[in-house]
């Protein structure tokens, strides 16, 4: 009864009390877990990944960044609001206008990093049909 | 008929070409922009960002996985066929026996940093509500 799929499962209880101590004393505040979820969940959207894309080339307002990313105005604000309050963009106000940036030097570099990660799995797609 | 919520609207037209043509420029492919945020969704679920936190302490077997990120082993099994689908967790395999790993240092950075930046914005959730 035993398929590919139940490859992960372990034949008895824990087994490794070293590293479950460890792992235990490692896993961090639930609040915390929270927050970095939320961070991780608001760059799991392809719009929002775009719009921090091209901020990566320096602050923009809200028309240049609905032209660059292909978003409508309205969509960008609502983005940029969200990204705000997750400290992930911060804004700069000139006037009646608006400037938005990336935050702080951590949201670049998990931008990069993603892109480095996808760059060193291109075979994504042909990894997950045949791993299953 | 101005709110503080359109804060972010401009008045004219595309502002700053210079940027705009370097923003377009930078934009990746609309398929890495796709595997990106594939990526980050996944660790974007409080469940499976507790089960690579832990994993961040060294490599696991399911059972020991799901009591240190107190998840059911079905549910921990079902994150990590994702996670795997995706190359942010791998797996070796020891007879009967899986262990799961992080799949590369990219993966472990993203969750250093993620981490650094939730550290960095402490009051997040009482920035939510002045800034908005």
């Amino acid at each position: 009864m035993t398929s590919s799929s139940d490859v992960g499962a372990c034949a008895g209880p824990v087994h490794d009390r070293d590293w479950l101590a460890a792992a235990l004393d490692r896993l961090p505040a639930e609040s915390d877990v929270q927050d970095m979820a939320a961070v991780f969940a608001l760059l799991g959207d392809p719009g929002r990944l775009r719009l921090l894309t091209v901020l990566l080339e320096g602050e923009a307002c809200v028309c240049d960044l609905a032209v660059a990313s292909g978003q409508s105005e309205s969509a960008v604000s609502h983005a940029l609001r969200l990204l705000r309050a997750h400290r992930v963009v911060a804004v700069r106000r000139a006037g009646r206008r608006a400037f938005y940036r990336l935050d702080d030097a951590h949201v670049r570099m998990l931008l990069d990093l993603a892109g480095t990660h996808v760059a060193h799995a291109p075979a994504v797609r042909a990894a997950t049909a045949q791993d299953r």
